[in-house]
């Protein structure tokens, strides 16, 4: 079979079990992925052994480490993918839930319907945890999910995979409401994403080069995450333990995150006596400044921020800083080099932070709090299949609701329209 | 200038607009709105002069009269696009409001802020009223717009955008909140298509023709209607009177709108009596039905429908029909031939009702209703800029919020992530 055919084979399926996995009751869905969780655990050693194989040949294909390790399955790898699931299954099911029914001068009563949107495509590189995360949230809100992992992790994928269906169908699912791509063929990507047919939206998971291929070819909507280039603002009214604290923290409590700041903003006044703090810290921990003039004749021996600097998503230990007359200086700033991913203001005057909560247009802005918080988790949706920074459909982290749609309710009692 | 500059400027300033809009207050947006009315209510017989400029050609190049009726502005007309706008003002204004705040974990209190899309384009036909019935909407959703109406309406849309831009300056807002593009040459729309820079959603409304271009040529997401293919399912616990009632209403109250029946679906234990009472009426009505064999043997003297029958949408005095097992037959059916649109139940079975309401993967689903409600205007929206058949973002009619997103608002007090 070509690959085209293959590809519109999967689609076929995924459709047929998407319109199953519709109006599935809830307790069935949670005990499939009570039924997978339980297939993953019991898996554990052939995972893990499987998984070697894949590791080695990445190693001989000189994979670099960092992939090495997103690539690895440990126990306590396998053992989180099996209390994900679980905890997916402790969710609140949205699908089938009706909003409040409004009598209009008809006297129809109109209301909405929560529905899955069906067929889900999610493309990733060699994370292979993501297959059962990903089908899991695809599973919970009813979707079927087409799965296509980096070529590196195949084996893996197929093993994880195969505890999926065996869970589904052990409590008498569909099995195709959960399939993986099994060709490494780059080809297979291509189909997939052409196939609009059948695929009502993608989710791409992995680097830039990904999501930009995605995003190109793509026939069907996208749910996609672009730069995080996250602005902390210290504002003239601003507490300054607080700026302190979260200036810190959100550029060095992870460096690789999306969430995490790129560049620091800070109002003229309080330039001078939080950086103469801020500087030493930044210093201790080895982050590079690259800063303005101004920020220079107070830091000192740091380099001269490029506007090319300001556009940069660093995900190092590396920052912009920039000096700035104010609030309105700082939304300038933000509008023009922002990725419109999270962006905070620090500070204790209500009207420049009601300003700033109302006026910048990224997917989360914040009151004194660290831009590392914008997550799934934290923002309690309970899980995240991404974040977007698209505005269309779904926006910021992406939790059950997201891979959800809602269809009109129209109750009647005979009527017709005159 | 060349066309893509041309286009590209718009989108600059439709940005810049945007920006602006978004924090607008409700009574400088409403008396935008109501500037804009008086200024078309006073332009009112300069209108209709420019309007006959616009007939004359198009007669001449002889287009046909159903168009030609569509292109004209009559007082009626104008009035009533005045009283659109105001009607619009009168709308509850979306854009600012925060859901509730939920304190998570860490301390953090999370909500989320309705917040416009940013930049809305609008391509069109040969209707000039819907310039300012588009601009209404997204002025008061706080978004910018880039408006491409047909070629034929050129001067009448100028005309009606320049009272539309006059009402903008007279409140102190960006005329460029609302721009339309002054060349006719078809590249410029292929250039806005491509605009995803710029312009974040845009709307076809007009002809399939128009809407097949657009889904395939742009680069941002599509807010859009294609088929409706609307049935009405006449179930074995239908009340003979409603069930009547309905399947005459939904085809005949109008044929040419897309929430139409298109297709009449009986169970077999109601076809005799029941289509010995409708087929009269349709006869009547002198609308051409296509039936299957079983259906022919009640009604004598009909055409037997094809596949490609079941899968038409007439807008037209035809429809098809087929007596059916019972509700299976019947949604199975709809999911191989329906087009997603609208789709009716008549029943007095509580637990087919539910299963029908539940299951059918349609915009609007309805029980003992007819079809012809599914309209912004019916369910209590107030206008409505489209109606979706997509699932993604926005789905059936669309109103004001569909023209809308959230962003994630975050309040702290020095929070940080530890």
């Amino acid at each position: 079979m070509d690959i085209k055919e293959y590809i519109n084979e999967l689609g076929v399926h995924a459709y047929a079990a998407s319109r199953v996995m519709a109006s599935v009751s809830t307790n069935k869905k949670n005990s499939a992925l009570d039924a997978i969780a339980k297939e993953i655990v019991k898996n554990k050693d052939n995972l893990i052994k499987i998984n070697n194989k894949d590791l080695q040949s990445a190693r001989e294909s000189g994979l670099e480490s960092a992939l090495l390790d997103r690539l690895e399955l440990t126990e306590a790898r396998i053992t989180a993918m099996a209390d994900g699931l679980i905890q997916v299954a402790g969710l609140e099911d949205l699908i089938g839930k009706t909003s409040e029914y409004i009598e209009q001068a008809s006297g129809i009563k109109v209301g909405q319907m929560r529905v899955p949107l069906g067929v889900i495509g999610i493309i990733y590189e060699s994370r292979p945890n993501v297959t059962a995360d990903a089908a899991g949230l695809c599973l919970k809100s009813g979707n079927a999910t087409i799965l296509r992992g980096g070529s590196e992790a195949i084996h893996s994928n197929q093993a994880i995979a195969n505890c999926i269906r065996a869970g589904l169908k052990s409590v008498g699912l569909p099995e195709n409401a959960v399939q993986l791509i099994e060709t490494t063929k780059r080809e297979a990507v291509g189909e997939l994403l052409r196939m609009s047919e059948y695929v009502d939206v993608i989710v791409p998971r992995g680097g830039k080069g990904l999501i930009e291929r995605v995003s190109t070819e793509a026939r069907m909507p996208v749910i996609k995450h672009l730069d995080g280039i996250c602005h902390v603002y210290i504002d003239d009214d601003a507490d300054t333990e607080k700026a302190i604290s979260i200036a810190f923290n959100a550029k060095t409590q992870r460096y690789g995150t999306c969430n995490t700041m790129e560049c620091l903003l800070i109002a003229r006044s309080r330039a001078k006596t939080i950086l103469e703090k801020l500087g030493p810290m930044y210093r201790d921990k080895k982050v590079e400044i690259r800063g303005c003039e101004e920020s220079k004749k107070i830091l000192g021996d740091i380099k001269i921020a490029t506007s090319e600097d300001y556009a940069t998503e660093y995900l190092a230990p590396i920052m912009s800083l920039k000096i700035v007359n104010g609030i309105d200086e700082a939304m300038q700033h933000i509008d023009k080099f922002g990725s419109k991913h999270t962006d905070t203001i620090v500070t204790e005057n209500k009207s420049n932070a009601d300003r700033f909560l109302r006026e910048v247009d990224s997917s989360s802005v914040m009151l004194n709090a660290s831009t590392r918080f914008a997550d799934g988790y934290e923002y309690g949706l309970g899980a995240e299949i991404g974040i977007s920074t698209d505005k269309f459909h779904a926006r910021g982290p992406v939790g059950l609701e997201g891979l959800t749609s809602q269809k009109y309710i129209v109750l009647g009692d005979g009527n017709i329209r005159s």
